[in-house]
């Protein structure tokens, strides 16, 4: 069983894999890039390669074989375990919980596809409508907190998949960058009485400069303060805390707002590495006033080094106004 | 002139290069890699193509010239300016200020060496008690807030020079992650009446599972809640809150404790990218009796994807435990 393990001085959690008898010499500077399995158990008639399917978007019905259109399935290598108490503890001034959670990967499609953009926008939906799915589904389970929706694309952005795909943690604590971020917002709404980002949406489309797609109810834009260039964020216009709330209606849309942001973003930087990720309410809160759902899209084109680590200050090289004219421009 | 700004949901500041009118084009997957200088400014002989020293090491005197152990020198491409004012604005919603602080670079050895430990402990020591009389002197600009220092070793770790080098930037601000480890140890503070660092330090003394390194005054480990395998952090025993107030007479110790900590990750690892940098309080505040300095290496041996980004939470595979056990065995 992985555990958690609280860092006192920084105050975020760690998932220590703590069973793992890997021996420190598997780790040269080369280990971090997984072996290519061969066949590909994300392809469709490798479904045995797979363990059971949770969920899936089959027109025919079945489970477990061909015919589906995208699927959800275990991680087979889990960060977190989904059985167990968390039997929280202490060892001196150290916290530590047991890892309780989910781990989950959504095949997008039975195809090898480098990337979603090259699934129609039906498919996006359909993608988009796991993902609803899933949290609505795991936010019963009252051991946890948090679901986090994430892509990692390319292998300098962490995938070890080929495959397209998509992964789902949920996590027996809610994240510590997600609720400074919920802090925040809810600060901004004790003295102004209104959603930070809700204000954010009215500000960038009033200005435009950093606005990226607008469609009906959604709205692309590099932040003001991006801090990686051509960093995207997509997010509803009305208010919503809760992505898994979004209504069915309109998450057609929202894979239209998405696809072609993203294909956008891949055409101006030549298919760069990137990942997305998506930040919600936390599963079990009732609808919140101050926070917003958004989903942040991050091109992998730059190192991360020293500075940014030891202080969670970014230098972004490209101004989000500079971005945002030139994937406003570019056709998707 | 950069700019700072504020995410105002993120909580944390930005640099945005706002003036250099980069074409997007030039952001290509590879273009993170500077273009290696030929022949590399930092080598001996090449002084010429630096911006005039800051501060040397120069047993013989002089300056701009040969004949140096090491040396400071500003960046001829700083994240932020020294001359102006900070010009605090708002636009709408959102905080920004102009880019004023330092960044400066310590040039650790006239030799190209890949690393730090190529040098003995004599000429470590040098290059600690510069970071240390750059810190001193740069206190006492009352517009600056925070002094970084940090080193990125090899292209994964961020390196663009490949001659070894650390860095210093200076910011107007206090980083959010710095400023958020102040907080979380003002808080143990508050009810323990303790630091927490210092209770950190015996805890680990005590129990052994994670030291690396046990000196008369300092001490290496792997933290508790390690975030990356192999992470390692070097502390004094006795507390003090400013890198900047180490006793002279204790850098040559300091030197040996973080020289052999490098070494010992760099045999286990195979000459891993790796970032070190110092945690230490802001450059303006009184001693603090909460806040402990401290030094943080990373290898940079795994890829940091989606979940991390879009969490702060960290999986690490390698239980610190079993790492500190390696390298405590490791010869260095």
């Amino acid at each position: 069983m992985p555990e958690l393990r609280r860092d006192p001085v920084a105050g975020c959690w760690v998932i220590e894999a703590s069973e793992r008898a890997r021996r420190p010499d598997d780790f040269g500077p080369v280990a971090a890039a997984a072996p290519r399995s061969e066949p590909c158990p994300f392809c469709e008639g490798s479904e045995r390669l797979t363990p059971h399917e949770i969920l899936a978007v089959r027109p025919n019905g079945g489970a477990n074989g061909p015919g589906w259109r995208s699927r959800v399935v275990p991680n087979k290598f889990p960060a977190l375990m989904v059985e167990g108490d968390l039997a929280k503890r202490g060892d001196g001034l150290y916290d530590i919980m047991n890892g309780v959670g989910a781990h989950e990967v959504i095949i997008e499609t039975p195809r090898h596809e480098l990337s979603l953009t090259g699934l129609s926008e039906d498919e996006v939906r359909d993608v988009l409508w796991l993902y609803k799915a899933r949290l609505l589904d795991l936010r019963n389970d009252r051991r946890l907190q948090y679901g986090l929706v994430f892509k990692n694309v390319g292998e300098r952005a962490g995938a070890s998949m080929e495959h397209t795909h998509s992964q789902l943690i949920v996590t027996p604590i809610v994240p510590l960058r997600v609720q400074s971020e919920i802090d925040n917002c809810q600060q901004y709404f004790g003295y102004r009485g209104r959603c930070l980002l809700c204000d954010m949406v009215a500000q960038e489309l009033s200005s435009g400069v950093r606005v990226v797609l607008d469609t009906p109810n959604f709205i692309a834009f590099d932040p003001f303060a991006s801090r990686f260039p051509f960093e995207t964020h997509v997010l509803p216009k009305r208010h919503l805390s809760h992505f898994e709330a979004t209504d069915d209606g309109l998450l057609l849309e929202l894979a239209r707002c998405l696809r072609s942001s993203l294909l956008k973003i891949e055409k101006a930087l030549d298919r760069p590495p990137y990942n997305y990720l998506i930040h919600t309410s936390p599963l079990n809160s009732k609808p919140l006033e101050h926070y917003h759902w958004h989903f942040e899209i991050i091109p992998r084109i730059t190192r991360v080094a020293g500075f940014e680590w030891g202080t969670g200050f970014y230098i972004n090289t490209v101004p989000p106004e500079s971005a945002a004219r030139y994937l406003r421009e570019m056709q998707a």
